[in-house]
């Protein structure tokens, strides 16, 4: 496997954040003392623009820009919203204060800056994401839904209160909430060779019970569903920064197979992104052919998850690798889902003792 | 605060559960050596059986039972599985394995034991609480669900690989999580004096970034919307064996109020347990009036919001504090509802610095 190294420090991440910001503000600046009306530009987000690059293996943003200009009466509330909104990002990044959607659609309220609904503030953070390149966690701009981890990693808080101290992820078995405080913290010491990303909190749970991450070196993350943004950066660090190979287990159906996909090359939603995917990632089970081979308890594919498979036959980072296709193949053909836990059919600790080595061989 | 010294061992508790089942199990035994037929009688959880009992301040079931017995042959099939139940719960909490209600359907099979669907298992699940008036946590049966706490609590670990490991609940800033080894954990050793418990991540996320457990000596708890049950009975926990008063913080409308509701006096559905409620929590706002007198931003109540607050203000539990029918009338009136991130406009500390002491203050 390839070996980038990437600036280890977030220290130095969040200099660089706070940075960005303050050249966005100088640049306006500089406009208005030229005598010229401020402008931003920023690459498009309409569909159009919207590309699989297949190097970088993850959507992107192509040439098309839009530029918010204060002369343009229709670009002034947007133009002062975007700017506000990088205002408030610099104040909670350099107070250090974390914040959500929700609370910044409120916030703008204290300034005098309306926002006509949540949508459209949510609108002009993305808008800050593109011409900043960062996600809104850069900013401090967390969401409500948190994941966990657990395994034998020694982090190192960067938060305020909690600077260098340090925390062991298996410290609480119940695993560890990633959230702000975990998103900013180093990573100072671990013995795991691997990462196993786990789909199901009843199962992550199992894992923990059944000692997998010493019987297998791995530092186990809940991604809860979909694994929300800081999730995916997260494990993206697990891998670039200890250079650990990641293994995905989802349910098999259409929708586990995507929350795999989206962990390995990301979303159309974030081509204005880099840092989130993981492209060497592996996604290990439960493919529609283990269906098969372990004669797993099934239900039908119902009529949304056909539509699906459909959509995603079509997609280009379906098209990466040829185990998509197959496996998109074979639940069309076999027109059965089966979730993780029936394999709890062959007793609780079969999943662990029989299919996880087996998986974990078959896709290293 | 009238104080009630509960059983502080949750080895002691167990042991007690352990030998419940068993008990329940040789019960079945003595009636097949006595030339019986067996038979578990239960109290019938249908809804003329349950009802509102002001003294527990819950609600709870009537006298009215149901009897499965083995000698009736369209009772055969529930009594069996209600036995595998009895027998599968043994085998969890005596391997100290946990479950969820998704891995007892599929385990099933592994003991040819069959359900015709999820719906099926889960009520037999319901059935052995009814049986024990134990809730399935207390069997090792947890849901996916979790949520965090965060404060200046010790606890000490009893699952195995950590027995007597302790952790302090200030280790890991994002919060920690509520799942099986917190639940059945005991308490060491804490400075704290209240609990808040908060409906939502942001706000959690916010308090302890405001140092609200110093300034306030305070437990927080974030309950993630709907506290769940392994929750609730944590915060339970927290009132009866360390004796601190409870509050709790929610969104100003119908379904924040009814969360802290559901904490305070518990469900209609959970009318079968005791061991989740805690009737001398408060619910400390946002309350219709506080929309009124701190001015917040609002969104108009919808119809099926209006609709609810006539089902809460003819239900027992909202006839216990002249509090709760005072705000059901504001809201009717005022036809608002407010989120606690609304403080926000205010400045995002104004939350912490200004309305929770005096919301402390005037729910003492």
């Amino acid at each position: 496997m390839e070996q980038k190294k990437h600036k280890s420090s977030m220290t130095e991440r969040k200099k660089d954040i706070l940075t960005g910001l303050e050249n966005l503000g100088s640049r306006i600046y500089e406009q208005l003392d030229s005598g010229y009306f401020p402008s931003i530009a920023m690459p498009s987000r309409s569909t159009e623009n919207i590309c699989y690059d297949s190097l970088l293996r993850q959507f992107i943003l192509g040439d098309r820009k839009v530029r918010r200009s204060a002369r343009n009466i229709r670009h002034l509330k947007p133009f002062t919203q975007l700017v506000w909104a990088a205002f408030f990002s610099r104040e909670l990044t350099s107070q250090r204060k974390t914040s959500t959607l929700r609370d910044v659609y409120y916030s703008a309220q204290a300034y005098e800056m309306t926002f006509t609904d949540q949508q459209e503030s949510n609108n002009i953070i993305t808008d800050l994401e593109t011409v900043m390149g960062l996600s809104r966690e850069d900013f401090n701009i967390f969401p409500e839904e948190r994941s966990a981890v657990f395994g034998d990693l020694t982090i190192e808080y960067t938060v305020p209160g909690y600077e260098g101290r340090t925390l062991n992820l298996t410290s609480h078995p119940d695993g560890v909430l990633i959230g702000p405080a975990l998103t900013s913290a180093e990573f100072a010491k671990t013995t795991a060779d691997k990462v196993i990303a786990i789909e199901k909190g009843g199962l992550f749970t199992r894992f923990v019970e059944e000692n997998v991450h010493n019987k297998f070196n791995a530092i186990l993350v809940l991604t809860a569903g979909q694994a929300p943004r800081a999730t995916r950066h997260f494990i993206r660090r697990l891998n670039r920064e200890l250079s650990l190979p990641v293994y995905i287990f989802t349910d098999g159906d259409p929708w586990g197979m995507h929350i795999a996909m989206v962990i390995i090359s990301g979303s159309a939603n974030a081509a204005h992104l880099r840092d989130l995917t993981t492209p060497d990632a592996k996604w290990s089970g439960v493919w529609a052919s283990d269906i098969v081979d372990y004669k797993l308890p099934t239900d039908p594919l119902d009529e949304v998850d056909i539509k699906r498979l459909y959509e995603l036959q079509k997609d280009p980072r379906y098209k990466e690798d040829p185990l998509w296709q197959k496996e998109i193949k074979t639940f069309m053909k076999i027109k059965k889902k089966a979730e993780q836990e029936a394999f709890s059919r062959y007793g609780l600790t079969y999943i662990v003792d029989e299919y996880l080595p087996e998986k974990l061989e078959e896709t290293r």
